[in-house]
């Protein structure tokens, strides 16, 4: 973290989406000073993409003071290589089908530095600069939404691997074998196939099949029923509904017991949308991880809901990128 | 690595076993200079440990040219902070029952930095210092012998996590539910269970009392059956002992593709016992790996035998934490 505050006291963040990019520029305390947006897909190639991205971008920078206030641009983007500042073979970008070098692009325009990497390390680098981990150096950033993601840090630092790609928790392997639910990687059991969003809906439906008990969810068709449904349900206090959370919970809990013997962090800091339901999916979370991690960790680490606000938390995280910068 | 080879040419090393204690002086390219070892156990109390320890010490630091000759010491030994420099709660050792502030206690005697982690930790260092892992930057120890072992190094560092006792890869979880065999650390299903020696050894029983098929094996006594046997079976060609090796691989080389998922290592480096059947053990865990490792991870990792002489393995591996004191 360097983030000189009296030269160049702002950051630009980035967070690009499959529909929306949004841009903000944001000071060393998280506070965003102005902000725009144009769509992703609008444009055929990635020039026209990062054109129209400049125009829109000039006008903020231009009431924030100018480019000299800015010190770097951080971008949070799906299949985005941190090492080499390159989106690989994106498949939800009409633009992004090669290996497209989009930090250096904007870099080249602007004139500063430009670092990119995925939403999820985006986000842990976020919760370090403005949330919740503010002054820890171990924690893991686990983001729940359409997939599971994660952002590991470790000694401080952002783990990228031997290739830009660590931090797949959400494909670690939690049901072996034949039973596992096939997930979108190709394989079976990851985590993802069970605790994301259509992970979630999923449950609810199988569970919702073994029985006959009344529940809110069952006046829904049940191939509609979302994981908002279930935290509607769980939080007027439906048994199946809450069923469905201590499911997905024990899940979470017991692989984050697995996470616990790989680096120890002090936190565990869960992110998205499955996590608005609070204690209603965090407390099946904890009791999971309590009752099945290993001794020597046990008590130690914290379960933590993300520090970053819900509408430009990814803003934010993309921002912290550009502090992040060497 | 900061060797200073003209001023300090040397580090000690301690490989503090339940049995024995051995000590080297080592020089910055792995080799030992002189040699010595007391038996851990002969004492009551730690100071009289120490003591002897500084006795035995004094006569090869005087045959390498005396003690300003050398940088620290590197201590490797059961139960041992990192942070802290303590031997925590160590079952095995009559004088480490409580908190022993080990490191500090040589450093005050010999009046040079010292600094302590366990075995595994300890081997990924000696690794990065004189063995396969030189220039690596990311990479993964395992240690298969009584237990299963690991020293993750990421972004050039030791992992030690929030407490100094992250790196616990033999107790992630590989068999959920009540099917998961017992393991050492009261819960079930580890890693440690299925592919430490023991391990290994019951996967023998299980596999011989399922079928008739003729095996080397059978001409002993199951509850006699060890990891070597297996080997040596296996060696000759006998199908059961080579049955055995692929469970244990697959275990193996299914968990090293969890670990990609968390940081992405170039290479997993195996250590122990039952690595000496090189390829009958290690061709199963590099199949089982890329059968099941995400796309994105595929073809990426190295799978390595252990670089360090095995017979002083250990004592390399303690003074390689000298050189790594800051």
């Amino acid at each position: 973290m360097n983030a000189q505050p009296i030269m160049k006291p702002y950051v630009i963040g980035l967070d690009l989406g499959g529909t929306n990019s949004v841009f903000g520029i944001v000071d060393s305390r998280g506070d965003i000073k102005a902000t725009t947006a144009i769509k992703t897909q609008s444009y055929d190639n990635v020039e026209d993409y990062v054109n129209a991205s400049i125009d829109a971008l000039q006008i903020i920078i231009d009431q924030v003071g100018g480019i000299e206030k800015i010190k770097a641009m951080g971008i949070g983007a799906p299949n985005a290589n941190y090492y080499t500042g390159c989106i690989e073979h994106a498949p939800n970008l009409v633009w992004g089908k090669g290996v497209v070098p989009l930090a250096k692009m904007f870099s080249d325009k602007l004139g500063i530095p430009v670092a990119m990497t995925n939403d999820a390390n985006a986000a842990a680098i976020g919760e370090m600069a403005y949330g919740v981990a503010r002054g820890m150096k171990n924690f893991i950033v686990i983001t729940l939404g359409t997939g599971v993601g994660s952002g590991i840090v470790i000694n401080g630092q952002l783990v990228y691997g031997s290739d830009g790609m660590a931090g797949e928790l959400g494909h670690v392997t939690m049901v072996r074998g034949e039973e596992g639910r096939i997930c979108g990687c190709g394989r079976t059991g990851c985590l993802e196939a069970y605790c994301s969003a259509t992970g979630v809906a999923r449950t609810a439906r199988e569970i919702l099949s073994k029985s006959d008990e009344p529940s809110l969810l069952r006046e829904m068709n049940p191939e509609e029923i979302t994981s908002l449904d279930v935290s509607i349900a769980a939080g007027k206090g439906d048994k199946i509904a809450n069923d469905i959370f201590k499911f997905t919970g024990k899940m979470l809990g017991e692989a984050c017991c697995d996470f616990a013997a790989f680096s120890s962090p002090e936190a565990f800091i869960f992110f998205g949308g499955l996590v608005k339901a609070g204690d209603l999916i965090m407390n099946p979370i904890k009791e999971a991880y309590d009752a099945h991690v290993q001794k020597i960790f046990k008590g130690k680490a914290q379960f933590l809901v993300s520090g970053l606000d819900g509408a430009s938390a990814a803003v934010l995280g993309a921002s912290a990128i550009g502090w992040d910068i060497q």
